[in-house]
């Protein structure tokens, strides 16, 4: 034990830097120090994909305050009287003394630091998966600043023509994105059966059939199980089937885990995610420690459960709580995750918060969920197609996971959602929530209203939808179904879904009821372009006394297969 | 009494056709019968001023489907089974026999309407002051879409060179902002003391100051007193102070009034907005009578008390509410209003929910607030400033209003607030908030966490805050102050609020300590760009004895007087 006043943090980005800023207001007595293995400070590490493909002018921006100035250790001291050692590197943590042992990475010299308290924020490390070839020339991970600057030269140089990205999450996407720009041939590969594997299946199907109509070559449902080379420089990658995708350039995007390798050492607790275990206040195992960042595992707040979420935001909050809770004891709090995610390809966006219904339902959840579509304005206001999937728990009718998809702004969507599963708002609320309206920002019925109403017209027994993929499912299997496609005839002969489709336009339905099969052995499903004319469609038959109708939920909008015609 | 089965709606815009709409839905077969004034029905009337500067190409548009197709009584009838008739005008309403007399406008012919179920749906009618020469021609409102097709005539003629806006509020600007797009010589007038009377005063100044800077002239604090003419025509208005401003066109944008004549003439109650009464399932004092959209008065959902809140998506989410009880008996709530609003003057956006503090403050809450400022991305993504103003109630921590302004994506920014006030989020929930993060859509801390945090740092004692105005007022005092400018010299010296600041740039400040007073009776008013650095200087001064330390909220960014240079 020592009786030094000073906090120390390991490690310098988002959530250390963050953590000594707030120590430093709390309290200026402290002596606060920080080391940073790299020789970077604040970097702003989800920019780099925007720094690679050269949309930012001057790389001193990654390190810069918002008044452009940048921050090296001289900006700490000189703004925030903390001291920070940049290239030196923690090697053991010694709870016990209170000290950590550091070594200067120019030197090699070594030296025992006291601590009073200490902040653990040692971020993560990019997955690299154990493939033959991972040591050829042209394989990189897309992680630091110096993968970013590596990658902004290839894409400048434009000597490589094909490249593949392992990993369809949204770094792969953004890489992808990144390398199509500078006109490289890029192709992803996914082991899973899709991209955007934290989706739902309907919904990730749904951003790789707009991300495929791009243009953009997706391999998914296969990994890579060699990387061949020439002379020590990559020269292909053979994927599980035996085809060999000729590239000059992989890029690893296979996600990260927690670098926590310092902290299972000296003993903290760490969870099954391999991350560092704090609870509210930020605090370890070891009351003297703290840890914040993409190091730490979080409580997803809508479940409960502990999972792990390295998240740009979530790093800098937590710092702040980290910060000031070694500064002045446990005062500030972390109250969890939604693990809320916005990505964009090019024009679509993909959000997502809360829990997905595949995790909600593997953890046992009553589920109810609906899928609904809309523009994010007025269509004469130019409104932009968003796709909406909704999942609330039965017992509570509370919101408890979203994902939004497509051209509009799904920030706001992906916002409002995020903000209503923070408030435990249930879908009754959602459906009558007040939200800013006008036409050159939202629709009068705002999408996720919307996607309530929706919601709650299945989970209240108004009506049965069925999900484009359990169409699909019975379609395949054969089923005896009904299609009833309620479109005009023109909507019709632009696409439909085959399987016998029978078109009766909604305004003609009322006429022509006696074409619609009785009976309760045949599902009818009705379809239109959205699912509103449905719905309606719906509601008729099923007031007319039909009982098995299902709504197309979102309408061919969401349909994740190819169209007939 | 009757026993028909028939549900009459009084008016076919958006809260009665909703509610048609909704109660077919819930049941084929009542008979549903819309009686409508207007030739029109299902008007988009938020998107008149969007139509009127010629953004919307074809006028059908206002009153289509999001299909594209006109929604007129035989849409209605073919799509929908409602029977609609337009140009009919409901001139009483008899509840004991459960009946309504409608005059058809064509014909004078009128008629008996027996009802199970009526709706009234009567909207809003503009204010229009009695000012002598109303009857000029050249004088119109904005409020139907006559009105519309009127302005937009004028703005295609381009015959006015110069037009009079009476009133500084949305509808006002949007209309300035389509008058000077056609090359008009708009005025604005507002005979409160500033524009956007329902923000807090600083908050007006700011929005003020930011659409004065794009040459637009605002008069306020001064009344239209007589409008003057030749022939018949409008020629000028003249103001309090005698001046007379010379126009050719004069647009009354003074608010709307609820139409509730019909109502209380058949003696439902009203309230002190002269809105009809209703419960949260949209229910008039007489049960078998509900009411929905502009006609009605709504609950506040943050201080529970009524509020006259005629906004676009309320009618929407009243009408549907008032349609299935209607139609089932009361199973749907409306859980009130965050009067949340946002509207657009070129590229600057306001937006308003929950309470302001002045009417907080007027209804005796003990409130705490913040003004913070920031960019909606990170600086090097081409962010763009948003002012934030945040109010909570001391008691409870919980947040019960925002303002933001700005340039950037304030609609993302008051949906999270006004479904943060939904959610009945405290400030410190709001705090540890877990929103969408990409440095294409947002900072890494969200400008509503920061504000969040702002408003901490001040409701727990951490600091002391002082509003602009608030100093504005001390200046005019002559009150002794020290004025500490944290900034750089370069950004001193472009521009500062004089009265004797000083200025010591943050990185030098804990170096020249001596510089500052000591003792209590001066009060040092810590200054920067956007409240960031003021705060952590502030924070030293306090932790090295200061005691009266007040940090400028918002920074100079927020100040809404000219700079010294």
């Amino acid at each position: 034990m020592t009786d030094v006043r000073r906090i120390v943090i390991i490690g310098g980005s988002a959530a250390g830097a963050k953590a000594a800023a707030r120590a430093r207001r709390i309290d200026e007595e402290y002596e606060i120090l920080i080391l940073q293995k790299d020789e970077n400070l604040s970097m702003a590490s989800c920019a780099y994909p925007f720094y690679a493909e050269g949309m930012i002018p001057d790389r001193n921006m990654l390190f810069s305050s918002a008044m452009g100035v940048i921050r090296n250790p001289d900006f700490f001291l000189t703004n925030k009287n903390i001291e920070v050692k940049t290239l030196t590197q923690v090697t053991s943590i010694n709870p016990e003394a209170h000290t950590v042992t550091a070594e200067d990475l120019r030197t090699g010299r070594k030296e025992e630091i006291d601590y009073y308290r200490l902040i653990i924020a040692t971020g993560a490390d990019p997955v690299m998966p154990e493939i033959p070839g991972m040591g050829l020339e042209g394989i990189t991970a897309f992680h630091t600043v110096k993968d970013a600057d590596f990658l902004k030269s290839v894409c400048e140089k434009k000597e490589v023509e094909k490249a593949v990205i392992l990993g369809g999450g949204p770094v792969g996407l953004e890489v992808c994105e990144m390398l199509l720009k500078a006109g490289i041939d890029a192709t992803v590969v996914e082991s899973a059966p899709h991209i955007m594997n934290y989706l739902d299946e309907e919904m990730s199907m749904l951003a790789e059939k707009h991300i495929r109509a791009r243009g953009v070559r997706i391999i998914t449902g296969s990994g890579i199980t060699e990387f061949t080379g020439k002379d020590g420089k990559l020269t292909g990658a053979k994927l599980a089937d035996g085809t060999v995708l000729s590239c000059g350039l992989a890029v690893i995007a296979a996600g990260v885990k927690p670098n926590a390798e310092l902290a299972k050492e000296a003993g903290l607790a760490t969870g099954i995610y391999g991350g560092i275990l704090v609870n509210q206040f930020m605090q370890t195992s070891d009351m003297h420690i703290y840890a914040a960042g993409d190091c730490v595992e979080s409580t997803n707040y809508v479940s409960g459960a502990n999972v792990y979420a390295p998240l740009g935001d979530l790093a800098n909050i937590q710092g702040r709580t980290a910060g000031e809770n070694a500064a002045c004891g446990n005062k500030a709090m972390f109250t969890g995750t939604a693990q809320a995610s916005i990505c964009r390809f090019f024009d679509f966006s993909i959000g997502f918060c809360g829990l997905s219904e595949k995790k909600a339902l593997a953890d046992e959840w009553e589920t109810v969920s609906s899928i609904s579509a809309g523009t994010d304005k007025p269509f004469f206001m130019g409104g932009k197609l968003i796709i909406t999937k909704l999942i609330m728990e039965r017992i509570s009718d509370r919101i408890i996971g979203a994902q939004c998809l497509g051209y509009g702004d799904v920030s706001r969507q992906i916002s409002i959602l995020a903000t209503a599963e923070k408030g435990g708002l249930s879908v009754t609320d959602l459906g009558s929530a007040d939200l800013p309206y006008s036409p050159a920002v939202s629709p009068a019925v705002d999408l996720s209203v919307l996607a309530a109403h929706v919601l709650h017209n299945q989970s209240s027994g108004l009506g049965k939808f069925i999900s484009p993929l359990k169409l699909v499912e019975k379609m395949e299997n054969d089923e005896k179904m009904f299609l009833l496609d309620v479109r005009t005839p023109d909507e019709f002969k632009r696409g439909n879904l085959g399987h016998g489709s029978v078109n009766i336009p909604l305004n003609e339905l009322r006429e022509r009821l006696t074409d619609i099969p009785l009976g309760q052995k045949t599902p009818i499903i009705v379809i239109c372009a959205l699912g509103a004319r449905a719905w309606e469609a719906a509601r008729l038959l099923k007031n007319k006394g039909w009982k098995n109708v299902h709504v197309l939920e979102g309408g061919i909008t969401v349909w994740p297969l190819p169209l007939e015609k």
